[in-house]
């Protein structure tokens, strides 16, 4: 018998399972339980005929390049029309600058390896992208969180977490921001503070990672396409690393998206690409092509909004019927989820098993914090199920969280069954 | 203007460009060259007109779940096919051993990020597979070579470096080896050998990192099934790490490979894996589960030994005929690659420009060495050019060798246009 625990690295031993993807193993054990936790696009919105037609064309076996090895940057074609999308967004991109990614968790990964020493310190929103805080992670860095306002990240505890940890001697390469649509506040950044953030970084020598799937999923009632304008749209000191994909609009099976990176950053991200999967697929990469190419991208991206649109006001106006005043938080501007504040006396960590019991599952908020804050917070992702399971859902969540009320012992202090 | 370097990981200022992939950008220069050097399947042989109806079938909408994110594990019935792959290669796998990995390269990316730390040192076979170098150099690995023998590896060496290493205080967690027609080489390990390498393995505590993706492509004139037995199947002690692909047997457009790793690694590869790249493209996935299920993949097996084996044939004979006793090497018995001794007053790497200009591009040898070794050796790939290339390929080659022994002055000592 071999024991393996001497064999395992210093950054191995600090990995932990991704809160997110733990709940996958909850629905793979329990069937017919919604789920509010995955961030997953509506399959019934996927442009199912389109693709199957791009296929049946690239797979005829006339263009042998569809199946073989490619271009660790990238697709060419691909590449040129992520330049064309990055241009309406406001921003001169140029080849030198942009990657296609095997997914932007990919994008994350890579950044982190070619900026990040174990020991260096990342800044991040309180609360974050769990994806981001295990890339992160993952390279021994640490994570030092500022508060948000209602209009994004707080600049001035931004400044001061800043200058308290150089003081410190600590190494602070980059700010982590996901300015649209926040995952998992559902916040957006306000554009005078999008420009306030860049001189910032200018005056303080910091480098922004920008982290950008939801931009086109704004809801129209509410917000516009100025709202969501890019940092990198006005990064004249180039100080921005962009990330963007393909999962939320086209869909995340194919593992597309891309980096749009200072030119010499992008060379070091490639090379590191080379190392970590060679290329991304080729196939996912000639469709997603072929659906910008065809207009078929554009097509959706209004019916996207629609759809998310009103299932936001399904979830929205399901939770108020449900829950009244023991949930709240603001309405979602725009992307997947809604953020929501329960009782001061529940644990959302702990309501968890029982919100299985009662066949619904969510994100604790304590996943998305790199300080152990969010007890009775949850993110509740409403993309994915039909309205009528929205509704089910949420009246499921009302009975276990007037379950978890009505309980005769609360949880422990500090006890956790972080799921 | 904003400067970059002080940004860098100390990872990334070590990375390096694969000098296989960089001929990449020579071919996408000169359209009508021979590319000796990546090792590209023959993409006549993929089973065009059968990924064609899968991919119809699994895109008609009727599965979401084929364009959805999946479990980082990968598709369960793709595992289950997987595990029946290694049964038939005599190892008795078990699904809480397997991972799916975005093509083998991310295999060695995860084995690296999960087994080494900084300064840690690999051994690896003298010369080995440079996307191995890459993938532990970009963890800041360093990399001890042991010569090989006409059956591999030779023991006695590398258990006189292990133990050097020790003794200086290095840690040196495995050896990595590619057993099955090994690149560049094309050499196989004998049985016997394998046997004692895994007795050695067990005496000094090391695990074994098995690369095997052309045991497939074994040449039936002069290899049996038997011959190509991975070290695995007799790993009672559960030392080896081991990866194969879909790629040389289905298409690596795919992107589709797999980690045969003992469980308790396994947790933390996929752990490693969630943070690189959440999942593998899910549509490739079921693709290469379809194809592996249909009996697509055994059906294609014997065809590509045949067609390899042609080629080889082809290649071996054209080589001789055009240039006789001024390249030689052993004739390969299996796998993509053959590989070539110059005359001593060639280098290969100051060739390369000359051989461009005829035409005809391969991979110098010193790529392969972790020792600055390498000078009058190249690996030549004979997989993806047709008869008539590979005919003509090598006489291009030979007119560049002709001209480089003819040539006024040599190269001068220590010089190198290393591609």
């Amino acid at each position: 018998m071999t024991t393996y625990d001497h064999f395992l690295s210093r950054a191995a031993a600090g990995m932990q399972e991704s809160a997110i993807r733990k709940t996958g193993s909850i629905l793979a054990q329990h069937r017919d339980i919604i789920s509010f936790a995955p961030g997953y696009p509506a399959p019934e919105t996927f442009a199912w005929r389109d693709f199957q037609e791009i296929a049946r064309e690239l797979l005829s076996g006339s263009d042998a390049s569809v199946l073989q090895y490619g271009p660790t940057r990238g697709y060419r074609p691909l590449l040129e029309q992520i330049a064309g999308i990055m241009q309406n967004r406001g921003v001169a991109s140029a080849l030198d600058r942009l990657l296609v990614t095997t997914g932007s968790q990919q994008g994350l990964d890579l950044v982190a390896r070619v900026l990040l020493n174990p020991g260096d310190v990342v800044l991040v929103e309180l609360p974050t992208y769990t994806g981001a805080i295990t890339a992160f992670r993952n390279v021994q860095a640490q994570m030092e969180g500022v508060p948000q306002e209602a209009d994004g990240i707080d600049l001035a505890a931004l400044d001061e977490t800043h200058a308290r940890l150089v003081k410190a001697g600590r190494r602070v390469p980059f700010l982590y921001v996901v300015p649209n649509f926040q995952n998992p506040t559902g916040l957006l950044i306000g554009l005078e503070k999008r420009r306030r953030l860049l001189e910032w970084a200018a005056k303080r020598d910091v480098l922004i990672l920008e982290d950008d799937p939801y931009r086109e999923l704004y809801f129209e009632d509410c917000t516009t396409e100025a709202d969501v304008r890019p940092m990198k749209a006005d990064d004249l000191e180039e100080r921005i690393i962009y990330l963007s994909s393909f999962s939320k609009t086209l869909a995340p099976g194919f593992r597309i998206a891309w980096i749009d990176a200072p030119a010499s950053i992008a060379v070091k991200l490639e090379m590191a690409k080379q190392a970590g999967d060679l290329c991304s697929s080729i196939l996912d990469q000639r469709i997603v092509y072929e659906a910008a190419r065809r207009g078929i991208l554009e097509r959706q991206l209004p019916m996207l909004r629609r759809h998310y649109q009103d299932k936001r006001d399904v979830m929205v106006q399901a939770l108020k019927a449900e829950l009244g005043d023991d949930i709240h938080g603001p309405d979602p501007r725009g992307g997947f989820f809604l953020w929501a504040t329960l009782p001061q006396a529940i644990d959302a960590d702990h309501l968890l098993d029982r919100a299985v019991r009662h066949g619904v599952v969510y994100v604790a908020g304590s996943a998305f914090f790199v300080n152990n804050a969010g007890g009775n917070l949850i993110r509740l992702s409403f993309s994915a199920p039909s309205h009528e399971r929205l509704r089910e859902g949420a009246s499921r969540l009302a009975s276990a969280i007037r379950e978890e009320l009505a309980a005769p012992v609360g949880p422990p202090a500090g006890a956790s069954t972080r799921c």
